[in-house]
């Protein structure tokens, strides 16, 4: 269901809404999740798997919004968002014992990626050098003129 | 690598450190970072995985420290991080052409990972429904209860 994080107005989606339909989705498909890896693995060029393209699109647009923080890389956050939403049921489907508990376990990712999307995981005042690594300029400009996406 | 994030403490880990070297090592060996996923969607129990375990482990005390955000679940934030860290090089390595470009989309990387550690996404005022949601209990406390590691 692509859709659901397609083309509509990022302003007006409903970010906890989707955080939890993608991760349910994910849970409810998992032989889905393993084929998009081994085909992303198996691509000459995985930038062009169509459905990383509208998801890592949509957060492109999702981060010019005044809803995001400053400074998102959209295409590192989309990689790390969708590796670990479709990687998660990998590990779930093997140790739930039945609907009820996948259920369970897609929720509490959803909300492990609502907690990352608000607070993050570090608390900024007891590792100063992180601000400070991040203050400094990026490899002189150089790796944000290599676009992962494909053009092609 | 798995030492470089292994039985070390945790408060004493230099997180940009720690972050810039995974990256790196992910961007040098990215015939591991696909063995290691196409081991771990082929296992009949991923939590078994020892390069998993170790690092979901490190996760697991650091979220115990006082440099960790409170409420981290280790299990969930160690599979994005580790899916995220493996997958970005096989996007890299199609589209960069040489050592230089590699290192910087690296480099590129371990920002985004310090970025959304630091800063998540979400602009707090903006979404707050997130906040709401992540004020409720977790299903009840039944996912809680639901490790994915393996204790076999």
């Amino acid at each position: 269901d692509p859709e659901m994080i397609g083309e509509r107005q990022v302003e007006k989606v409903d970010m906890v809404e989707v955080t939890e339909r993608l991760a349910y989705f994910a849970m409810e498909n998992p032989d889905l999740c393993r084929s998009w890896f081994l085909q992303v693995l198996s691509m000459p060029d995985p930038a062009a798997d169509p459905f990383w393209r509208e998801y890592s699109g949509s957060i492109a647009r999702f981060a010019q919004t005044d809803l995001a923080k400053p400074g998102i890389d959209a295409e590192a956050w989309s990689i790390i968002s969708l590796a670990g939403n479709f990687l998660w049921p990998v590990w779930a489907h093997s140790h739930s014992q039945g609907e009820a508990e996948r259920h369970a376990l897609a929720h509490r990712f959803a909300r492990e990626m609502l907690r990352l999307s608000l607070h993050g995981t570090l608390q900024p005042d007891k590792v100063p050098g992180v601000a400070a690594r991040l203050a400094e300029p990026l490899d002189g400009g150089q790796a944000s003129v290599i676009p992962l996406r494909s053009v092609r």
